[in-house]
């Protein structure tokens, strides 16, 4: 780490935000993760609500049990061959607040005239439930101007750029 | 929008996490996003520290000031010509609770083994700064089991599938 670097001298090759966006970047993982979030597991009701085919949708549950976001689970009810269901890992349940995020600022700015169509509440009190930015002081910050940011302990220089 | 209706009968074509991602949802955006929050914002400036090609990244860049992302400003540094470079919408700053999720799940579970290589500060403590799930009476939720969903107001009864 060298602490008085700068941002743009810094190797962004081993960023937290472009490592979490090489899993979870496809738009079809948090799809996946939000039908998950939503109580839809089992591959049959994920393939009829997401309305993809089942050989793209077995390769995708496939890959996300892969990243450690899924875990397979064979169920069976009376009389039927087995079959599969998902449920989220620690790890995937982890994401939770980059769905909410995204709720958030779609409801904010992409719903239809009528308002969100999804009503997230919490479960003890009934509000409406979003993400905060806070500090681990307990501070609610405003947004990102309320932020700075320095170089971490995996923080490395890179390469100048080749012209 | 029908108060009972469950979330697997519900049509997600208006879901706002599905319309977030149409917008954002390409890695690229929420890189170009990081380099602007971090003050990286000249379009030479993008180029050189994310290592795609001019062409590419004005092809990018365009896309993201029409979807409100960024706003496109001339400059002229002393005696050269006049260049770009990209400031944050309101609408794009926005995005700061989303990037920061994804920096928190990828220094938790993707990090180098020193740590993080970007540290986020709250300006006036220091503290570290994450997204935290809250409601809006103020009380913070450990996870998405703390969250109930409901229909809201633009929620529409899917057609049935078609076998």
């Amino acid at each position: 780490m060298i602490p008085g670097m700068e941002y743009r001298d810094q190797d962004v090759s081993n960023c937290s935000i472009a490592r979490a966006l090489e899993i979870v970047g496809q738009p079809w993982v948090l799809l996946v993760l939000r039908e998950a979030f939503r109580g839809i597991r089992r591959f049959d009701e994920i393939q009829d609500h997401l309305g993809v085919s089942r050989s793209v949708l077995a390769a995708r549950l496939e890959k996300m049990v892969g990243a450690g976001l899924l875990e397979r689970q064979a169920y069976r009810e009376q009389g039927q061959r087995t079959r599969w269901e998902y449920q989220l890992t620690d790890k995937g349940r982890e994401l939770y607040p980059v769905l909410t995020a995204l709720r958030q600022w779609g409801d904010a700015h992409l719903a239809d005239p009528e308002g969100p169509p999804v009503l997230a509440e919490h479960a003890d009190c009934g509000a409406h439930v979003r993400v905060q930015l806070v500090c681990d002081h307990g501070h609610a910050l405003d947004g990102d101007r309320d932020v700075i940011r320095r170089p971490g302990p995996s923080a490395r220089l890179r390469q100048p750029a080749r012209h």
